[in-house]
């Protein structure tokens, strides 16, 4: 038992157990968390004038814009459309507005060639189609089709299949006496998609030559319904571009790892860079890929490998035999960060970021222009607001960011140029990378939000069912899990692929993600256009602009809200179920003692229980806001994120630095990373410094919950 | 609590509680139920000659005469085979050789035609592809392809597809206002497969006024693994021909239900006869049905609904429109079933009857031919140990039966002929249908049989692992449940699909059924022939040879057995989970009381266990063996069986005589189908008066294994 646990078991007993109350101003009884009676009322009104300024209309005329034209990190088209939401930042009446520029490396292909020399003689097209009704899929500007930081090279060897390139996959290959060293893999994209920058790992760690990866019909083709331009699944040549880079080692721009890429800063070599591929890596259609499928040899693939096409998957290696040729340049390129703010009324250092990426693969409708016409949307309106005199408490930060598709750039160089202010400044980061492929609300956030989060969905209308979002959601995870209807609204494992990332893992900073989704197979493909959004996606722009109001009306609640509405308590639950999974994997109860962690953890709920409870009577006092009286409790509050940065990092992994989420190489969740990582390569010793560590995060953190409860303002209880 | 567990109870108090004990006579530890050591060192001899004159060349020289041309029931080629049966049993010495002929409803087709009219003409070709390595692909001889027992008609209609034709299926197209009533629809066939009668049988009662199953390749072919010729999985133009008779409700000639079709016997009219089905039917390979299903227009069909063919499946009505036309005649045709014995040295009126079927859809390589070339090799084998000294105690029977494939006809119709003699005088009947699709053992059986199965198991060496077959099929079973290794080895749960059904359903008398499996995808296909087998089944003829050995050990047993190698204490037991399977459909612990049902099973298991201590000491006292030593006792043990028939059947399917088990019309097994039918139509009352009759029938098995234990000898127990 450690020493905090005592101290607390023995404080509950001589104070009662207000431990065990179940509704709390943070809980999800409370209509607006961190809000007294009185200024939750206020807070409605103001929300309900952001309501009114809402315009599906003016969304999609961004939307239109946004999407005319392919706008790739690096494009001119990018920059454009940079300078545009500047433009617009400014007309809306935003504050400090800034375009930033990061030079960083982009490199562009100069040529991508895929050829089958045997069986026989074939050239892939590397194209995709166009469809007569779909002006957009006939642009000649889209250049060839490429994996942003494949190696260069030009490789000529035999094939095999590797199903989706996972370690079991090339394992069972092995098994089989199938050597993937020296040859051609070709894998398929996974679908939900995991990150092919994993897949180009796993390929080079285990020797291959050159990496072919393509979308099969079973995954987002004719398989799972309807393909484009008769529905939202991906046609025959529809191709998945995207990056490779090796971000789950470090994000951002791979030669300067941990700092801006700015004038004046190092730069390190690329044979220094961790994070660059050393493998030749192309994407390709199912159409392409069918004669070199169809033509290998070699034993059948296992039941779980075959896919969607109409023949029978061997896995090779050979007769198939197949040239890939990749020229990349060596471009270093400038990408371009536009931020502007709504000036906080009275505590304008304090902020509250909204951010988004603007750059595409090709029009990126869905990813990620649904999330920039919503940005631009939601400048239009909270500017709007804040002229008519619903300026925010705190200082509200829109920003548009560059390169997430390449290495989540724009907001890492963005991110680590501002460390200072933001590690002591940002309450939270609001993240909307594709707002939009249907109607099903997804949210991923840190567990302390999941409360504010829910009280959201409960004052949003749902534009299809015309019941409130938290019902709509409800319903749907009820039917998706057969009724148990158990499965928690809030995702709270973290992974990686979007722009929270280094605000979470770098910087301590509580994030939420959120995002519309649904059925959609033209991912990182051309036919992920204005026809696809407006005929499948989001007809009217409804849920665009339905996420205006979600991200708008969260922020304007961390901005506004008397106590920060952080659920500690919620988080120390989340925790707790952290430890717990560790056990699912073999040994671990042998092994590794959990007893402390789990008593550290144990104690910093119940501290947050009382200090919620404290909270909820302030607030219920319903005394008249008055500035600075929940200062300094605030100040406490918003130290405990940060209480879980390492400077050192993860181990193997210095760049990520909170101690309980990192994104595994597939981008996956992966909670308690360090302790985690070390249980699974079996090295206890370090598995049981790593859970040391955590241990006394824990106990600091319950710590804090105990400082914070001497600084809620004592309230008279009125008697019963 | 009954009557007889309360004198149970008192008796297990008085006795002390042997009841417990675990190894019992005809428990797993004993190599030769039912044997005691001396007699069965005995037996083991003669099982070695058995194994001595065992001959895989001469197996195959029976399979490929059974194979070399297309023989369905009602062919002169299969009265041929009758003949050549005839033949060889007189050859190997085997007495009481007979052919008998039964005159059944046979219909041939005239024409069968399946014609597009929309949106683009085309015509079905109902062919299967010759192929170059295969002469016998090549065949002319096959006729038109065609469902047994289909209406004949002329139909023109817009096209639905219904997925696989279950309740279900059309309960969902019907929720998304698509009416089946008038429409033609197609479905696939299942895998594994379920009974394409019943598929029918929905459709019929749907108001469908034409059904169309078709292989899909997701199900038999390129999805599973390689095809023909290269594989053994179904390829493009595979049919699956077959029956769609309402054998479900009464198996057998459809115009004796329930009596042979002989000379001098009542035969209904067709339009009074419940198992002909009213709907017109036509099997289809996939490169036939492709032109139709990819035309439908209609919603996307459900994900599970999408098959692998290389497009979206959606599910109609029209605008698809088809022409069937199916002309058959009003044939009545006779068929042949050969008996011949090996008639027993002691007890000669004592059967033990061995069968199978002789009549294909074409070549019937697996189906049925490599059961019959087991027949054969079985009949030479056991005919020539007799020959050799080696004549069992009790008598063997024979049998080859006809026209399986339309409605179980030729087994029906003799164990409709010969019911007095065989309730009488049968111990276990021993199906073997197909033999021998791969190298995978299966079995099912009454619960009674399954030590006696797993001795036998133990005592044969699979020719590919050269472990036993015990050992082999334990390991598979582990790997197939990852580990968990709980499946019960021999399935108790018994269904319909074969010629057991006359023996088990309607006479009572205990079953097994043996089989090889593997991967086969050519079911019921012209390509099921003896390239097929000698390529991918079981080249060498050795799985085939291996069942003879199973097959011959498991009938000497039986035949020469001085107890009855019956475990009523494992029948006790599956009954008793039986039972308890019961619960899981929904209100049934409220609605019904099983009480009394339970506890008789639970007397009976407790008699059982008594009842197999006390011959396990009279045979583990090792006494010389004594003619008529065991005779009463034996007959008590012959009564079990039967007292689960109920002379009028089981509701609404008054053939159907046993009360523990039923086909669903399916064919799935289904137990305690009397109460299990009533439960599921929500008829407590109904279900409460079954329960009842089977809580008598446990109450007398309980009072029997009572009255067995007064008819043990006495032995004297050595003291320790």
């Amino acid at each position: 038992m450690s020493r905090f646990t005592a101290v607390i078991l023995l404080a509950s007993i001589l104070v009662g157990s207000p431990v065990n109350r179940l509704e709390s101003a943070l809980g999800p009884d409370n209509d607006v968390p961190g809000f007294s009676p009185d200024a939750a009322s206020t807070q409605l009104e103001t929300e309900d004038a952001l309501f009114d300024l809402l315009d599906a209309k003016s969304t999609g005329r961004h939307f239109r814009y946004l999407t005319e034209e392919p706008h790739p990190a690096g494009s001119e088209r990018n920059r454009r459309l940079a300078e545009y939401t500047r433009d617009r930042f400014l007309e809306y009446g935003l504050e400090d507005v800034q375009l930033l520029e990061y030079e960083v490396l982009l490199p562009f292909p100069r040529e991508v060639k895929v050829s089958m020399l045997e069986p026989f003689e074939y050239e892939a097209s590397l194209r995709e189609d166009g469809y007569e009704v779909d002006k957009d899929s006939w642009s000649s500007d889209v250049g060839p089709t490429y994996l942003g930081m494949s190696a260069s090279g030009d490789v000529t060897s035999e094939v095999i299949y590797a199903n989706s390139g996972n370690p079991a996959d090339y394992d069972w290959l092995e098994s089989q006496g199938i050597d993937p060293e020296g040859k051609i893999a070709i894998v398929r994209y996974s679908m939900p998609y995991s990150y092919r920058g994993f897949k180009a790992w796993e390929a080079q760690r285990r020797g291959v030559k050159a990496l072919i990866i393509y979308s099969d019909p079973a995954e987002d083709g004719y398989r799972k319904g309807e393909v484009f331009p008769n529905g939202p699944w991906g046609p025959e040549s529809h191709i998945q571009r995207g990056a490779i880079t090796y971000d789950f080692i470090v994000p951002g721009d791979p030669l300067t790892p941990g700092w801006p890429s700015i004038e004046g800063e190092k730069r390190i070599e690329e044979s220094e860079a961790t994070s660059i591929p050393n493998i030749i890596a192309v994407p390709m259609s199912w159409r392409d890929a069918k004669p070199i499928l169809e033509s290998l040899g070699g034993p059948v693939a296992p039941y779980s490998w075959q896919g969607g096409l109409p023949f029978t998957y061997h896995v090779g290696a050979g007769p198939t035999k197949v040239r890939v040729k990749v020229d990349m340049d060596e471009g270093r390129r400038p990408i371009q960060v536009v931020t502007g703010s709504i000036r906080g009324s009275e505590d304008p250092e304090k902020l509250v970021i909204l951010g988004n990426h603007r750059d595409a693969w090709v029009y990126g409708a869905v990813d990620p222009s649904s999330g920039s016409a919503t940005l631009l949307e939601a400048a239009r309106v909270l500017g709007n607001l804040a002229r008519s005199g619903h300026r925010p408490r705190r200082t509200l930060v829109l920003a548009s960011w560059d390169a997430e598709e390449w290495h989540l750039t724009g907001s890492t160089e963005w991110g680590e140029h501002f460390a200072g202010e933001l590690g002591k400044n940002a309450i939270a980061y609001l993240n909307v990378d594709s707002s939009t492929s249907g109607p099903d609300l997804a949210a991923s956030a840190v567990a302390s939000l999941n409360p504010l989060i829910e009280s959201v969905a409960r004052d949003v209308i749902d534009p299809n069912t015309r019941r409130d979002l938290f019902e709509t959601w409800q319903r749907r995870r009820e039917a998706d899990s057969s009724g148990s209807g158990s499965a928690e609204l809030v995702d709270n494992d973290l992974g990686s692929g979007s722009d929270y990332t280094v605000f979470l893992n770098f910087l301590g900073i509580p994030i939420a993600n959120l995002s519309f989704d649904g059925p959609y197979g033209v991912y990182h493909s051309q036919y992920d256009n204005f026809y696809w959004m407006t005929h499948f996606g989001d007809p009217g722009f409804r849920y665009m602009t339905a996420m205006v109001e979600v991200w708008g009306r969260l922020a304007l609640r961390l901005a506004n809200a008397e106590v920060y509405p952080f659920d500690y308590s919620a988080y120390a639950k989340t925790v707790a179920a952290f430890l717990d999974s560790l056990t699912d994997i073999p040994d671990v109860e042998q092994k590794l003692d959990l007893t402390a962690a789990r008593d550290a953890a144990e104690a910093w709920r119940q501290e947050a229980d009382r200090l919620q409870d404290l909270v909820s009577r302030a607030l219920d006092s319903n005394q008249p806001p008055a500035p600075g009286r929940f200062a300094d409790l605030n100040q406490i509050l918003l130290l405990v994120e940060r209480q879980f940065l390492h400077p050192e990092g993860i181990p193997g992994r210095p760049w990520f630095k909170h101690l309980l989420y990192a994104p595994r190489y597939t981008y996956a969740a992966m909670s308690l990373p360090g302790v985690r990582e070390a249980v699974e390569e079996q090295d206890w010793e370090l598995a049981s410094q790593q859970l040391q560590l955590l241990t006394e995060r824990f106990e600091t953190v319950a710590e804090l919950m105990r400082q914070a409860q001497t600084l809620v303002p004592q309230t008279q209880v009125p008697a019963e």
